[in-house]
């Protein structure tokens, strides 16, 4: 990719990286009572959060398929975070101008309201992609949909304990994450800009879906680690549906390997370990 | 209400409207392309937004039981958008100070991260109340409906031509919207804090939702006007389940009553032929 050239698409970043055995994801989920000390002391909060960030950035940016920041932790700044948030992101593109970010905002309004959110994610803030929730469909989304370069990852099987209250309704014998998954997979993917969301946390629900779903159609893979899920499972699931479009995402154990101001070396060496189990996981299974 | 009391919980204020008759919402979906050109010209975009915001709430403080801004017109503003909100939700504070504000940005993440949003919505931005996706269920949204003096509203049909993708897929004979509103009105609402979104576009499906959940649950009803939804239809609905318990919002009708100087006094008499179709209509089913 040449750096003055125009921007590959969402799409065509991540398939590299994934050509190049990278499916790591890191979600810059930071919060301020959890950067070090030594990280701008005395700057304002959302200051603090920009420099932590492109430090983590900078440690892992060889590592990674992606970074997603989600958008709650950086609303709840107040009046700075929009403005950490847009940094963050520019620190992506200047010290991992070919990886992708996903905001992951989980927006859906009606068609109207939703050109806002678009304005917002994708020419404000720069992200490649955004998370999106299924509930309004896909006419809705379509001003989403309709920025091809650009890509939806849709919440289809959550990680949360309670995921299952509606996700798991049974329609003429298909469970509602499936019925998500697989219209987001067909009459959604006209532009070929659509992807999943699914918790590491449901395994079996995984599998599922990735025998639902193209081989090619990208699955964004949240929970592992502090909520729970396997690693190896997420791999092994793939690899069994012949499939490399996956996205592993780890926040809270890389950002905050390290309390000390060793911290970006400790995020360093956290990513490393995973990338690694990752890998370990595809040649074992 | 004493000024220099504790604030009434949502629901009281939203009770004593209704009470009053009044059940009008003005949404404060501001794009800064429609507002008059007389309103602070040469200003920032937001500060245009929160003086154009400022001169409709006053115009209409007294006709109303919520203002409801959506947060996609204000993030679409980048930079300024969180202060535009932040200062328009106070201008309801200063102006309208038993009024609610229902800060309309369908959040819903998993729940330690719903945290996030609930310190940006009820505590960095003061609203009153959100609306959510119900996609993640009720143990994700733990942190919004511990909120108790604050109030959730659940997306159960939304008011778009393509609302019936999910909405409408037949669990045990009983479509996904109706699953959701049951839900809602029962296990979700051990704090009295929930309330329902049904978009007027869809009168039978309304009709269907006011008869499963208590005539005390309060329904926000989106639609009304530009979308085609039919204000005589949402109060015969009500009138007929012996509910009150009625938000009718309207936006672009209200705000941009008039492109000139006169938009405030426009404004306020589109308000008043709102509030007054309700009561005829109230006084006639």
């Amino acid at each position: 990719m040449r750096a003055m050239g125009p921007r590959s698409s969402c799409l065509e970043l991540l398939r590299s990286h994934h050509a190049a055995g990278r499916h790591l994801v890191v979600g810059l989920d930071t919060v301020v009572s959890r950067i070090p000390e030594a990280v701008s002391p005395g700057s304002e909060p959302w200051r603090r959060v920009v420099e932590f960030n492109a430090q983590i950035i900078e440690a892992t940016a060889d590592l990674v398929c992606a970074y997603k920041p989600n958008s709650a932790f950086y609303e709840a700044l107040g009046q700075g975070g929009f403005q950490a948030l847009r940094e963050t992101i520019l620190a992506v593109r200047a010290m991992a101008p070919g990886v992708p970010v996903i905001l992951d905002a989980k927006r859906a309004d009606i068609g109207s309201t939703n050109e806002g959110y678009v304005a917002a994610a994708f020419d404000a803030l720069l992200a490649d992609a955004i998370t999106v929730h299924p509930y309004l469909g896909a006419e809705a989304l379509k001003p989403f949909l309709a920025r091809g370069e650009k890509m939806i990852f849709v919440l289809a099987r959550t990680s949360n304990p309670g995921a299952g209250e509606f996700q798991d309704l049974l329609s003429d014998g298909v469970p509602l994450y499936r019925q998500v998954a697989r219209a987001v997979a067909t009459d959604w993917n006209q532009r070929g800009n659509c992807a999943l969301v699914v918790g590491a946390t449901y395994p079996q629900e995984l599998e599922r879906v990735r025998e639902d779903v193209p081989p090619k159609l990208p699955i964004l893979v949240p929970g592992v680690g502090a909520q729970g899920g396997s690693l190896e499972d997420v791999v092994a699931i793939h690899t069994k549906a012949g499939s490399t479009s996956f996205l592993i995402n780890a926040s809270r154990s890389v950002l905050y390997a390290s309390s000390g101001e060793d911290f970006a070396a400790a995020a360093r060496a956290e990513a490393q370990n995973l990338a690694a189990g990752i890998k370990a996981a595809s040649n074992a299974s």
